[in-house]
């Protein structure tokens, strides 16, 4: 992997580069270059899973000061998990850095889910190793956290799935539509409107069409019963 | 609850003394003093969960540099459990700090394994959010983690350090060699033995090479004496 534009590119500079190396280092490279005593990414993958759970939590702590314990904990179960940690590598194009055993190259490695988001992981571990947990911490601020928004992870309080599943027991179909449109566009907002054969069963606003759509759904589920 | 007694205790003083207050506030108390606008330790202990999460994995992480990721993963949700956690809230004595709604109070609520758990969770909690990191880290170094030795976790071990431990008492060394490797490269089993001097005394398969030493290593130590 090239450390020294990966160092520059996130302005993040090593104490002990061997560590960011590491984080990149999947098994099937290590288990090829046995004559080297190289180490994997298992260890800091383990240790990475930690900082991001905090470093997650106490974002969602102060971003959603009125969410409920348990909203929070699937909140963050539905970003630090497979899809979600898979996503944020892609997102910062981290897989040109991994190295990789030649057959896991062949056979696809450097797309596979599990393989990008265990790299992503490990490289939390490694910046907490060598930075500590506050540069950790910031780095995720810079990169992540703001692709983290309510409407993104819409899965977690899934008002349209619930709808949808509703309304297909009775044998009805909802459709979305946005209705309207305000502010700039730095700080739109949306409103969507939920409807059953023309008419508006729901309506919501959100900073997101995605969410909008969410609010109507939310709506709609409780006034339909 | 002796919010002044707790700090002299602990040689810890708030910033926030409602933060720490708050910690040790079950939503029972909360429920029988509505007038006052008071907020349980749930959402705290979101947040010292995932403190505790990360504070124990270091401490495993550098305290067994030869555990695979599988067993750091055991060993860390066997320290990171209500059982244990209830441990740690006796072990420094913080049930009379909490503060119960009366029907919880008569009921044994200060006792209860749940209640005492989550306190300890929230107090982490609290004292990241107030202190930070690192002071969080150093409070468990301090009062905890000198509890949390291989024995009082025996379920999960490290079992190439207990074995090296086992042999230098004799005087003697033992060295590791992967001797078989099956499966393509992306489904990797190991085959490893330990031995002495050139006799094998221990084999293990492990889905990775230090997977399958260290059930080499626990073989053995059941067969040496």
């Amino acid at each position: 992997m090239d450390i020294k534009q990966f160092q520059e590119r996130f302005n993040l500079y090593f104490e002990n580069e061997s560590l960011l190396k590491q984080a990149f280092m999947h098994t099937s490279y290590v288990n090829e270059h046995r004559d080297q005593s190289l180490e994997d990414n298992e260890r800091l993958e383990f240790l990475g899973d930690a900082v991001l759970e905090l470093a997650v939590s106490q974002y969602l702590f102060r971003q959603y000061p009125h969410m409920s314990e348990g909203e929070l904990t699937k909140f963050r179960a539905n970003i630090v998990c497979e899809p979600s940690l898979e996503q944020f590598n892609r997102q910062l194009s981290l897989g040109q850095y991994l190295l990789l055993g030649k057959g896991e190259e062949v056979s696809g490695g450097r797309e596979r889910s599990a393989i990008l988001a265990d790299a992503f992981e490990a490289l939390m571990g490694a910046i907490y190793l060598d930075k500590g947990f506050t540069t950790a911490l910031a780095f995720l601020e810079e990169n992540i956290f703001p692709s983290i928004e309510p409407g993104a992870f819409s899965h977690v309080m899934d008002y349209k799935s619930k709808l949808q599943e509703k309304m297909q027991k009775k044998g009805q179909n909802v459709s979305y539509q946005i209705i309207d449109e305000q502010g700039p566009d730095h700080n739109r907002e949306f409103i969507a409107g939920v409807f059953l054969n023309h008419n508006k069963i729901g309506e919501g606003r959100g900073r997101s069409k995605k969410e909008a759509e969410q609010e109507a759904a939310k709506e709609a589920l409780q006034q339909t019963d």
